[in-house]
């Protein structure tokens, strides 16, 4: 019996010792496998792209994500796709070998879109940056992924027509529809969902679909156009955007006032949008970023709550806005509204508020950026903002605040040190409380930046259960989950 | 070696006899099994709702598609819910037993999208048809899915703000976001999936989610709400929706002009759209549609092909708008383009074009009707709508067309004995080649009524292998079919 027992004890342990090895077995097959797999597709794919297709570790790096805090983790290899035939390509390739892909546009996504958690291809689009046609008779133009915003406005520029999308920075098309981008002409133009007619796509098996036909209304089956956009990147690779086009306005005015205190300021948004004026730009600047805008752009701006704006129409039309506006901020407390309808000096004051994130940063160089992004309903925009501006405060924050305040849509830039540990937690913790507040007053964590990497616990806080039916859907388009994976969920 | 290979017939007959009745009996066991499982859920659902739960013919077959010439095919039942309690309770039970489940709205679908060609059970939502509540500094209201836009604009008559989108039927809220309905404001004010902000749905397997916050914008995720939108109960039953309203204008002016031919008042509308006047509706009627409305609403407009357009804006926006388009009617050879602001006589105009449904049904009262629907870009609209014409008058149909102009969208409504089959086949086979027609041109079989049963081919030759797509999606959240079976795929 002892014997037999003895027995029993070696041999359970010899079965325990196996399923550990086992199981550690498993582990780095599948870890090996993964590793083998996107060797393998690098391997393919550098034969078929040459030089346009790259691993060191310099290029790698630039691919990953750059612009924040978050950890830089930069894919195995970069390809330069010249085609939609070279994107189906590539993910053939990969998907054949589960070989995950990134798509990379002009790199300005702020929630970690662009890193490889998982290694994996970066598919660079940039060189895929034209336009393929313009209808101007439309209001429709279509291009390529990787043309920029600015070139786009470019090429546009004899056909009285243009693209109104502006998230500030450069960034391509592609990725703007990517991460349902919008910016400071939303509040009269919508945002990336509004202003994409069809999108082409190369999906996780290699079949490159068109999601919608040139009419401008459908009810054509399921909306895979708004699905596609916003999914940054997970559900495939956008490889044409058929976008609308809007007539440059008869007459641009654009000024500028300020208030003693925010709330004021955003008071003056809330009944601007209320009143029905159809402002085309509405842009809250804090006290803090104007500092920092006067000191990167050269500019004697008083250092107060300030708001930006612009009207677009007819003479007449854009002259009444304007005289009605300068009406509600008279009501609201809020300086002399003067306004111009000087290009120079229009472009010079929105150049400020374009580069307010190196404004921002311009205020601790050293610094790492925690950019945040809430949206809530106008109707609770004074009481977030000032309840952050609070916050921050308290929390001895350098943090700047801007907004698209029409579209109830602002960012805070919180400037911290990355070796500190310490200012980094109350950083962070005070990201979370931010997305939190504007989530409790029926808002969302993020109104155009996106969920990426950052965002993924909020996005559960916000939508609970819905989280579920969006993870369904990548299951069921990306079933081995090579498309930007680690995004999102 | 005879017997033997008398043995191996006879052996192969039995075989294959077997394999028939085995077919032959899983065939049945498996409509049996369905025809028990709806058996169930209904026996299960009359305990629960009682006299909310019927299963009399006249009203199943009212449940059903009734306005145009596709065959009626009633559910077994139909079942009136009063909360989205109600709705999650039938869900869950339906699902169990894996019985269809068709909400119904108002029943003003044209393309068969409530008929229940499995069976199954029809979730009538008209007794929904609360507002929930009114955010007028948000500009968003929240409804239950069953209240129609009438009755939402009359709750709404005193807040200052209107929902813009009608599709002509006093539609259900949750119908009009099931089939992504637009409708005469479309050209100013967008369609459903641009003015719903998010939805509550009970999805497929009992539960229900929210898509989206209530800021304008978001970032947070797959837009789930577009998704909704336009799918026509397939995913879900829309059980909550929040809308965005508008700010009823200071001033609307409308009037009404001639053309000589259909080309000359497309002309004007394309003309209208490509000035950028923000006109907010434009809608054509052709010389028998004109006809069949004098008829029907007691008018004398001149039997010419017509366009009644609509201003809003403030009293010099709107009148300048007038202008702009008077001059535009001129130039393409135009009657006196006459406007007016009063408000009764423009009612009484708008009335005769929301029923020119009936007014046309009323040029052969003993017919039934195929209603098309092809939208295109705007570009193609003269030639499309010029084209449909000649189709129409070379076969001898009698089919008035109307169109929602400013978007490329337009209908022809065949009158056709169905008891005559070469007639029927004639039409059918027109409305065949209209869909063909847009499509070749750019645009799409369906610009609002949607898929239903009747345009599914005609969905797969627009966009090919997005189609797979689609279904992907439907098969991954409503893996045993139960949501409105038999629509779109």
């Amino acid at each position: 019996m002892a014997n037999y027992s003895l027995l029993k004890v070696f041999c359970i342990a010899v079965m325990l010792g196996a399923i550990v090895i086992k199981g550690e077995g498993l582990m780095s097959d599948k870890q090996a496998q993964k590793k083998r797999g996107v060797s393998l597709a690098c391997e393919i794919l550098k034969q078929r792209f040459g030089d346009r297709f790259h691993t060191g570790d310099s290029i790698c790096e630039q691919h990953a994500h750059t612009l924040t805090y978050l950890l830089n983790q930069p894919p195995d290899a970069v390809v330069f796709t010249q085609s939609s035939d070279d994107i189906k390509w590539v993910v053939q390739v990969c998907a054949e070998h589960e070989c995950p892909i990134i798509p990379f546009g002009a790199g300005s996504s702020l929630e970690g879109q662009l890193n490889a958690p998982d290694g994996g291809v970066s598919i660079d689009l940039s060189q895929m940056n034209g336009v393929i046609e313009v209808h101007p008779e439309d209001l429709t133009v279509t291009v390529q992924p990787g043309i920029t915003r600015k070139a786009l406005n470019l090429y546009l520029r004899d056909t009285g027509l243009f693209f109104p999308i502006d998230p500030g920075a450069d960034a391509s098309l592609g990725g703007m529809a990517s991460t349902r981008a919008s910016g400071t002409n939303a509040v009269r133009y919508g945002t990336m969902k509004d202003n994409v007619l069809s999108l082409r796509a190369v999906m996780p098996d290699g079949r490159e679909i068109n999601t919608a036909s040139r009419a401008k209304k459908t009810s054509a089956g399921y909306d895979l156009t708004r699905l596609l956009v916003g999914s940054e990147g997970t559900l495939g690779v956008i490889s044409e955007l058929t976008l609308k086009l809007h007539g440059v306005p008869e007459s641009i005015v654009g000024g500028i006032c300020h208030f003693e205190t925010i709330a004021a300021a955003c008071d003056a948004a809330i009944q601007t949008i209320q009143y029905g004026i159809p402002i085309a730009r509405i842009e809250l600047l804090d006290a803090v970023q104007v500092k920092a805008c006067n000191d990167y752009s050269k500019l004697n701006l008083a250092e107060k709550p300030t708001v930006f704006v612009e009207f677009h129409g007819s003479q007449a039309s854009a002259a009444e806005q304007s005289a009605l506006f300068g009406e509600i901020v008279k009501d609201c407390g809020g300086s002399d509204f003067q306004w111009t309808n000087d290009e120079a000096e229009r472009n010079k004051l929105w150049q400020a508020r374009h580069d307010s994130y190196w404004a921002a940063r311009g205020l601790r160089p050293s610094a790492d950026a925690i950019v945040t992004d809430a949206c809530v309903p106008i109707s609770r925009l004074a009481q977030c903002v000032e309840e952050t501006r609070e916050d921050i405060e308290s929390n001895n924050l350098l943090a700047p605040i801007v907004g698209h305040v029409g579209d109830g849509n602002f960012h805070t830039l919180v400037l911290v040190d990355p070796e500190n540990e310490v200012e980094m937690q109350c950083a962070k913790a005070f990201a979370g409380r931010l997305s939190a507040r504007a989530i409790a007053m029926g808002g969302t964590c993020t109104g155009e930046h996106g969920i990426g990497q950052g965002k993924k616990a909020y996005l559960r806080d916000e939508l609970g259960d819905t989280v579920d039916f969006m993870a369904m859907i990548k299951t069921a388009i990306d079933p081995h989950n090579i498309m930007n994976p680690g995004k999102i969920f």
